[in-house]
């Protein structure tokens, strides 16, 4: 315990909401998204030093044990986050938008991946490094664009559910992706090959799992929702004839830690198995109306973390230098307009009766990359393949794009659907 | 990272979350508070062991940096929840009781310590170790009491108030009580003196920071609170007219927060801050309805954690032994009647007006010493003062009096109040 203590723990809580909420109220005075602001708190957090003194150690954050508590909360609140758009989605709205979305996201992991790729081929000539990078542009962090639909409460919006189910096939196909280049690393490394017949198989296990709790969801649910029902009961309260039943809440938590927790061990996201949880919960919701009270409760808590913990990872002192500061502006030019491109032409060949106004919000709303990119370029990092200033380009990329999309989306939602 | 998987975190949420569940519906149907459900789960977890498979290894519980996320959950729970607690308690409640609190606390806080130390010493003859068991036998845990008010909703009740009061200086007393023994402890050691001057000024600053945060309550608050009042909204959707403020939800987090982390810098229990924050808030539920509404929920998802924590901590191999067993007993009723006890005779000579009944269920309400016992003995232990078995006692003291206080304070407040 001497290594650990809990006062240490809840002064790091406080100063870093105390800190994202002052930062919030401050954006918010410019019009922009909260998260934002949180984004930035993490980032100042991050990076203020004044001579020998720097505020990370001063907090301790710097102690991978606490760093590693503000990343559970973080990711707990994104899983919540998700959760609640789950329970706004219901089964058949994804599979109607199933067709756009599967346009959005194979084009839209295709394209950063084969222009990246490029790029950084064409300037350095590092194929493993420029696989890595390619990866790292592919992936789409939906927790960002998440927020927004939950702030400006446009779940019922056709962009929206197209956004959402893009997000999970993006998710499913960057996964092989990263399959594929680690495969290759290790393959460079050991001399082997690669092991395509397994990545596949855990794909298609990934796959299978979606598959299967949708089908619960559209198949076992309702069956089982009318014999439910008279059980289930919002009241917490201790009266007698609630001693035999636990709360939509309680059994919402174990149902949406469970899925996230299943879904990281497939190799997916944890934040999917949370969505396609809260989508077997939207039955609940006219039962227990509070259920998405509750858990934004929970999130007004924890998701903050989130959004500081993925400021927390930009260190900017790597970009004193000009050249790095422009081989950024490109990664960042190209991870945005690969995105916004795959936006336009997936929705015109998806659904052709949408115009190019559904498709810019779409490509907006899978712009973020945030701690999925980062994550996919410390493996890369890690593995000795991605060099540290490489690592440094790819976390400023995703953190550039998880800041300038929620404003941006926020700017076309309203244009589409008023204030 | 890669010595910190979240799927193993989430996994580890997810079977903790279900089995004190389960566990709490399973005690509900005999009619036993939850929470005792939630602490027998946790010893569960903790001592399920076939062959050479163990629950906790599996699980990966028995590495420290997952230990640790489980603690801080833990450790936010208990806070929040006295925090609900403070939000149900006026100073002026708490200042109406001063007086029958403080002979409740002192003669508490006397007895157990005089009374175990003579006990420890008598069989063993031990007297650093005598000290420290002394001591742990000291700190009332009042969490487990919180719970049981908050589930009744018995906030109101003269012994609720009597027993948070009483709590709170307990937890400056036994502040102090620890201060000189491990002062004695070092004296012992290094051969020096004890600085006693050092240990009361500590805690006549923890006494300060109490009154201190009282006296802005009792008079700072009420003033800006007419001004406030027409700011602060309860409305967390994104109107235009919202960007300038913070929620008070947000607002009370940020003060919870910082009070609970001041309050364990302080050197007093952090939950002490929580409560105190919580009091501060008590002016504002009349504007904004829902703030305990909200802290209930994150609770429903962060308490459990809090009572599997303690039971966690349980090793039953330590038990094995008939001697040990009986040691345990006679320390377990020492603890539970000297707390009694106290309850009894405080009232009385605070608050003659008040029946027997009514210091039945204030003693009984001091009984669990929870988390606390454990952590004073483990001071003990690291100190290598606390023999291993003599720490293994002191934890199932504070558990077993966590695990019968909670039902019957029930049955006495139901024998009082009703159903």
């Amino acid at each position: 315990m001497a290594d650990f203590e809990i006062g240490v723990v809840l002064t790091q809580l406080f100063v870093l909401f105390f800190l994202a909420k002052v930062s919030a109220i401050i954006v918010k005075r410019f019009g922009i998204q909260g998260l934002v602001g949180e984004i930035l708190a993490g980032i100042l957090v991050a990076n203020l030093v004044v001579g020998d003194w720097s505020l990370m150690h001063f907090l301790g954050l710097e102690n991978l044990a606490y760093e590693h508590v503000i990343m559970v909360l973080a990711e707990l609140g994104v899983i919540f986050l998700l959760f609640t758009v789950g329970l706004e989605t219901k089964f058949e709205d994804i599979i109607s938008v199933g067709k756009p979305a599967v346009y959005v996201a194979v084009i839209g992991v295709i394209l950063p991946f084969v222009l990246g790729f490029a790029l950084i081929m064409a300037l350095h000539d590092m194929y493993m490094e420029a696989l890595f990078i390619g990866a790292a542009m592919v992936a789409t962090s939906v927790g960002f664009t998440a927020k927004v639909i939950q702030e400006m409460r446009l779940f019922h919006a056709i962009e929206s559910k197209i956004i959402i189910a893009a997000a999970v096939i993006d998710d499913i196909l960057g996964m092989i992706i990263l399959g594929v280049v680690v495969g290759i690393a290790n393959a460079d490394s050991t001399g082997g090959g690669i092991d395509i017949v397994s990545i596949l198989e855990i794909a298609a296990v990934a796959v299978f799992f979606v598959l299967a709790v949708i089908f619960v969801g559209v198949v076992g649910i309702p069956k089982a929702h009318k014999r439910r029902t008279a059980r289930l009961t919002c009241d917490t309260s201790l009266k007698r004839s609630d001693h035999f039943q636990i709360s939509p809440f309680a059994l919402a938590l174990i149902v949406c830690l469970g899925l996230s927790a299943l879904a990281d061990i497939m190799g997916l996201a944890a934040i999917i198995g949370a969505f396609l949880a809260g989508m077997l919960f939207t039955q609940f919701a006219d039962v227990c109306s509070d259920l998405e009270e509750r858990f934004t409760s929970v999130n007004d808590f924890l998701l903050p973390f989130f959004f500081i913990h993925v400021g927390l990872m930009v260190n900017l002192d790597s970009f004193l230098d000009v050249e790095l500061l422009l081989l950024g502006a490109a990664i960042i030019l190209l991870a945005v307009v690969t995105k916004y491109v795959a936006g336009i032409i997936g929705v015109r060949l998806g659904s052709p009766k949408l115009g190019k106004e559904s498709g810019a919000i779409v490509g907006i709303g899978m712009v973020p990359r945030g701690e999925v990119g980062i994550t996919v370029a410390y493996i890369g990092l890690t593995a000795a393949v991605v060099a540290q200033e490489m690592y440094a380009l790819v976390v400023f990329m995703s953190i550039v794009t998880a800041l300038i999309a929620p404003p941006w989306m926020a700017k076309v939602f309203r244009q589409k659907y008023g204030d």
